[in-house]
């Protein structure tokens, strides 16, 4: 394989566990190549992220990809994190050997998308597991962008008005909606949609994420160790709850987008319809709008994950703490 | 059986061919008395409902049983019917022998179903398939009454945020959003819903409704003439469409609000969660809202109806029309 | 004056320290004839109103006025009062001769209103000085009632989106936003608003108050008594506050209302527009919106009072108190 | 006077004939210094509108002043223009000699903004009398950016809840809400806004408008040029409005925001208090909260200007046009 023929990825994170394992999970691919990494805030803060994503590239060796710094806040609100992942957003564990904030990129995150999609028009793959302020700014700053991403593929919204934030609404979406209704909206690339909904479909087993986890690698025991904050909360939080749609188990959202991003074939059903994003709800701001009936009569659709290779994902998985 | 082992109903109806069928089901259920028939407009004018519902009447010779004309406007907007049943509700075919309307009631149907639920506290089951207008303004004139009713039965809203009308909201929701809001917060008593993704899993083959409908009867034959224009464009309108997640074929929404008043047994799973209606969104105004995580911390919950008894849906239907 | 030419009065309160001056204003007024008084929620609950109306028209020796007791709450809302005027309307002060609510008419104040309007087509003028939900509640009762109206005079609403309840609210809009809605949207008979700035414009001076209400009348010392509580609140307040954009000084709110439906000239310059009320806003909700420019293109307008007699004004209610 | 005495400005504009004016008003002021002007989608596309500015430049023999492009659209909509001013900005006349666009600078307006207010920290005072997207998107660029400026003076936005693009909405806030709100909440530098009511109060004369665009100078034979379509439109509006608050004449908005900025006591009353954005209201999306009694508890707080000094002003725009 040539490596013109390589997959070439920027992917925006809010890391966040799900996010660092979305990382090396795009790390570990052979077909793939990483342009840059650009941080949101989300899951912690910016700088946090930042430092975040400076650690799983340490444990992987790929400290030379590019890091910049980006959004610290949504576009209207206050950024609010759910510390679902611990304060620090990878478990709250300390990190002596952490790289420093130094090795970020000066340039900002908006202007670093822009320069690498331009420089290689209709070559690079997006993807976002964060908020989607990075990119709701850059095509407010280059309208011309989207028409030079080759794919976008990202987690965020949901389909069926379940959310993990509020009664509606994701937590992606839902920290800043007005970026995600701008998303949705202008980036008229192939768009790949995994929702809330979808990643509470393919909920591991515990059976699966103890196997997974217990390769003997420095990957492996990276995650186990910044992961068991959630782990355990995910555990106490299922045993109470009584109304789950979802069957209980491990929820690697964010690694959905990334593996549609590098195996072709990886989602084996979708609904192509356009979509928006309630701005201004009671309780519904920030939840993802279907048009399944084309009221809406807006021109660019997108595809919307209903089914995957669940046996490719737990490869992927396994490849990615190898 | 003893008259008062009877189920004792009120039904609100925006007839509407659907509410003729509901209608006609229970008047057919042998354990059931109908107390009453309060009219709304909704999928007509509220004058055209309450000619509708006497015209079923008098096909099932129960024009004895009194109906009462009510709201002919939802709280804040202009009535809009999409004219799914033709202009008069009804197929728009000619019926000579309509009765009139001095058959109705003098008293207005939101007094009247105070009085009847205050006569028989704890006794009556209410069956709403229409605008919830009428049951909004009984509860604002007198907030006791939820407390007096046995049962609520609706069909109406949606729980996955897929909608007939608008992208996100159900007819029967979105024609009036703050009854719905009202009655959903203020209807304290057990209620169970039937909303358009449940009626849209149960969606009946066309090769049933020829069977049904072909019964040599005269209500068949009525349903056969009053159906005819909505069959014919619900068989033209799927043809058309791409993106449905419903099975095409004949859809008694109304009667399964009705089926699970009359049958114990019908309903065989629900959700039970606390509901609300989006009022103010740009795109989801009327959509139902399900608090599947108790986010909202509302005490009166509700039950979602999610499966039920296709075989005795079907023998209900069979013998509504014997 | 014939009996035929007074003005015959349904008024519509919340009392409320300012209802129970405009209650004095109008019962002391020779060419008016209040056919009847009805309570809704407000300042305090339904009942204190009820009861509040009650001790009113008992220190003005009118008992024989039927007094109907209306709406406990808004139509989507719990009720909020911010006890202007103490918690039960009137100052918090024993009333050991208080009348007994059986006192009250056993009719609800809904049907009350319809039937004594449609008695009189054409004839009566109504008052509204509270939330308007009971007058929301009538007209989707009876949606010919404002045909049969002569004149609608009312408190409420602001005109340039200062607000005494939320930071561009009017209490009494704010109180029931979607009752207001209705109101401005159906009530088509003549209508006229004192609002919010107006009466803030109007404030009357502590010395004008004091010499007011130092008559040597029975009214006069009950209204001192009531009202002790509030005037001592306003003091201290406007104390504190830096940014008021009117006059410190007595606020008869709701006596303008009444003024200006038993004084043919009393105001002298109105504003004739259409008005809405904003039902969906996160700052907004409850404010009134002037279409001065004819933007939604209404056909129904209103007249929003903008000066009045003042020297008139100060005869009323130096009269209302003899 | 010396340089560095000099006020230094940049000016956010969408000329635009009023920001026309506003700006040949600062190139004429001797105390200021136009660091550089950043051109907003507004009154015209934001083509049209660096070529606007280019060409005001050019008839100011200014074209060394740097110019830089920045939004085309709103963060959320699509950019709406009444044409208020013609369709190109500056009443659709012939310019055979304007200036081509490859005078624009490379440079986004955005990063421009922010480059050169940090080069001169707590020196710089920002003008905005365009849409606030570039204002806003800077923030988000850049959150230390606001307390980096001397002062932001700004023509937008309303405070009375009358409005002149829709019934309660100015047209610069209208045409970005999401970038007001933003601007408003987190340029903590002190700020000073002429709103839509305010300019209505200082309407000029059209007796004032011959006599100074009569001034026997290219500045002024090109604005009676460019501005001879919107005058006449206006003279025309007027005849057929009925309920216009304010005074026919000539409302040079901008102009006021320049005027404050450059002149130390121009502005003799302002009302200090925090401000927000309706985002989500039916009729009042894009109207300007003003928070007089401290309701929302913000910190930051602006100058809502009240009164000015119109003697100054018309001495500043007769300079303007010498």
């Amino acid at each position: 394989m040539s490596a013109m023929e390589k997959k070439l990825l920027v992917i925006d994170v809010d890391a966040g566990v799900d996010d660092a394992v979305a990382l090396m999970m795009a790390l570990g691919a052979p077909n793939v190549e990483v342009l840059g990494i650009t941080c949101c805030f989300g899951n912690t803060s910016v700088d946090n992220v930042c430092k975040n994503v400076l650690r799983v590239l340490q444990k992987c060796n790929s400290l030379q990809i590019p890091v910049y710094k980006g959004a610290s806040s949504p576009f209207l609100n206050n950024p609010k994190s759910d510390n679902y992942f611990g304060k620090d957003g990878l478990g709250d564990i300390p990190d002596l050997d952490a790289p420093e904030l130094d090795k970020l990129q000066q340039e900002h995150a908006v202007p670093a998308m822009i320069r690498i999609i331009n420089q290689l028009p209709g070559q690079v793959t997006l993807v976002a597991t964060a908020p989607l302020t990075n990119l709701a700014l850059a095509v407010k700053m280059d309208p011309s962008l989207p028409m030079k991403i080759k794919n976008l593929f990202m987690m965020g919204g949901n389909m069926n008005s379940r959310g993990n934030m509020d009664a509606c609404s994701e937590f992606n979406f839902a920290a800043d909606p007005e970026a995600a209704y701008t998303v949705l909206n202008e980036y008229i690339c192939p768009t790949y949609i995994a929702t809330w909904e979808f990643v509470c479909m393919y909920t591991l087993s515990w059976e699966f994420y103890e196997q997974w986890t217990s390769q003997n690698s420095n990957k492996a025991k990276f995650l186990r160790e910044i992961n068991a904050y959630t782990v355990a909360n995910l555990k106490k939080h299922v045993q109470k709850s009584t109304t789950l749609f979802w069957t209980p188990g491990y929820m690697p959202s964010d690694c959905f987008a990334i593996a549609a991003a590098i195996e072709n074939d990886f989602i084996t059903k979708t609904i192509v319809c356009a979509v928006s994003v309630e701005l201004a709800g009671f309780h519904t701001r920030g939840m993802m709008v279907l048009d399944v009936d084309n009221k809406l009569q807006k021109k660019n659709q997108v595809s919307i994950m209903m089914e995957c290779n669940v046996e490719k994902f737990k490869i992927l998985l396994i490849n990615s703490l190898k």
